[in-house]
């Protein structure tokens, strides 16, 4: 079994502020990591669930792609990232059984991960992030 | 923080044995628990990611709501589920919080659970399920 953890969950959400307020209300839960990943257009907020990560994402340029399925899509579920130990071997193994790589060898994530995300027609119409620590 | 884990992420497809078998070729994972929920018209896979699941969710009658998600979305990310001690005052917090439920009261879930879900209008788009083991 390639994937070793739920890595995160990504939510997109308009305002990033009120997002975090609603889970520290809810939840009690704290802000763990916050990032702007200025090559992906987003500003993350990452809250911290036993060993996975609630990721709140907003778009931080109107060009980005988490601004565009806002803009079409609304509010919700952006993506999943699974951990894995190899990005580049699992990213493989994915390929092989079919999957179509967005990034067609691994790159730089957020929180000094790497990362391959593969597009969500060829894996049941979910985005998915493979993330390396 | 009342979250203790990612539960699950539940994704949508169409076909339960096609999404099944994508994932044990892609990753080599194994199904841990297999059900069908005639209450909610659905049939799940869960495939075992450390302490956490992925949901492999379809439909068992065209009237439940994973049907009419299917198609109005397609295949896709549906739900996250966070665990929590209690869903009673996890849904209490929720509330509290502005949360808009579905289900008033805790009720059965799959595998023996009680759980509790959460309208995605009020939670930032998102379908949160609560889990209680």
């Amino acid at each position: 079994m390639i994937l070793t953890e739920i890595d995160h969950v990504a939510i997109a959400v308009h305002d990033l502020e009120e997002a975090v307020n609603y889970y520290q209300q809810a939840f009690g839960a704290e802000v763990h990591h916050r990032e702007v990943v200025e090559r992906d257009g987003v500003e993350e907020a990452l809250i911290k669930v036993a060993d996975s990560y609630i990721q709140l994402t907003t778009a931080t340029r109107d060009d980005s792609p988490i601004a565009k399925f806002l803009q079409t899509r609304g509010e919700g579920l952006h993506h999943i990232g699974y951990r894995v130990q190899n990005c580049q071997a699992a990213l493989q193994a994915m390929i092989d059984a079919g999957a179509r790589p967005i990034d067609e060898v691994p790159r730089p994530g957020s929180r000094g991960t790497t990362v391959a995300f593969i597009h969500p027609k060829g894996s049941h119409g979910t985005l998915i992030e493979l993330v390396e620590e």
